[in-house]
């Protein structure tokens, strides 16, 4: 079966979005080669980097949805494009983080790489124009992000599955899942789906053994080494589970 | 029976605690005439301001304990200095909206005097070297500063109930609750008491007639005419409640 490309949707800072011609239920996704941090005040990119990033997505999405995570991936098109399933996604951003860094250390006080002796769910309002938010349960549903208290329970359970796969799955390949970032819908179900993708622009990565930051860490401080470090994750995810 | 004051324990931006010799179980509170905004970078003050957000404190506590609401406060010792339960402060500022003003309608991108379908309970860790960030229910628990999810739950209650007295008894005397901030602690019983203070300080409120901002706005936002709405609002309150 073969798709057409219809007509862009939404264009966000690493994505493009398209409709799918005859398949209503369905978008084209094209993962783009920009990098971007602080709300995209900080921009940069290079030549493949929306490729490794759709291909670390797949092979992690792959991953879940053979541990029963629903995942919007029904297809890849090109290394750099993947077929979704067309969701209503919920306008926030759920993070999972397993050690304190960046902002939130911060913002606390503490040091990054504070250790959590539970994993910690935060929510964000996306919003671009106000920065995107924390907000707490009553705010989102003032902003009735969601209609029920139950429903950010819901989120929360998805999130915490979704981290204990993670943190394991990336073990396995030598890497310390320390925090990440994901976006969830419902299909026409209602069930929940996990969206958008799972890479290093969205995910803090530690090596185990050198402890060097291996994310978007790298482009946010001026680390250097971004490609390099983004190109070892593929590699390594590759390498274990590439063939399943 | 007569009291006297011990060494100084504390000294913050409105308000001076002293020990009470003889009494282990009790504080000694001066209200000052300094006002602060923006975490203490605006300054200013004036005279008698102390006296009136003490007087306005307790005709307030005396209604709240009236409705059965627990306060620190034990015995007026002079127009500006109050004689109160020594309590475990919870290090949370607690937040009701009634309306959203100030920062947290901007955080959202809504006017200011945005009506809620419902109370919006908000909690602040108290921290002034951080800023006193805006927390959910798990950044609390992660911070440990209260030990179970259920203390939350207790909080808001207690706020809300707060809330729901204050509002009509500023409503009784012309004046709209937009909103207001209280600190809670508990007492050697482990019950929950209403602390801190309850003056144009820590409220928002709106003369009914008018709309005027009645409250520390006028300071934050340069409008003028403070010390005159505050004694205002002492006015208004003595003639309705001062003979109770």
């Amino acid at each position: 079966m073969s798709f057409e490309r219809g007509k862009m949707i939404y264009e966000g800072k690493a994505k493009r979005i398209y409709e799918v011609v005859g398949h209503d239920d369905q978008v084209w996704v094209e993962f783009k080669d920009s990098l971007t941090a602080f709300n995209a005040q900080k921009k940069g990119s290079f030549s493949g980097k929306g490729r490794i990033n759709a291909e670390i997505s797949v092979l992690i999405f792959a991953q879940l949805s053979r541990h029963g995570v629903p995942t919007h991936l029904l297809k890849v098109l090109s290394p750099s494009e993947m077929l979704c399933q067309k969701i209503k996604i919920i306008p926030l951003e759920v993070v999972v983080r397993n050690r304190l860094a960046g902002s939130t250390a911060k913002k606390f006080g503490l040091s990054e790489g504070t250790a959590l002796s539970a994993p910690l769910v935060e929510f964000f309002y996306k919003d671009d124009a106000l920065g995107d938010p924390f907000v707490s349960d009553e705010q989102a549903l003032m902003l009735k992000v969601v209609s029920r208290r139950e429903d950010l329970d819901e989120l929360r359970k998805f999130a915490l599955l979704v981290n204990r796969h993670l943190h394991l799955l990336f073990a396995e390949v030598g890497i310390e899942l320390v925090d990440f970032k994901i976006e969830l819908g419902r299909n026409p179900q209602n069930e929940l789906v996990l969206a958008d993708e799972i890479s290093p622009d969205c995910c803090r990565l530690w090596d185990m053994k050198s402890g060097e930051k291996m994310d978007k860490d790298r482009f946010r401080r001026d680390l250097g080494g971004v490609e390099e470090n983004y190109r070892e994750i593929l590699m390594r995810l590759e390498q274990r589970w590439g063939g399943k």
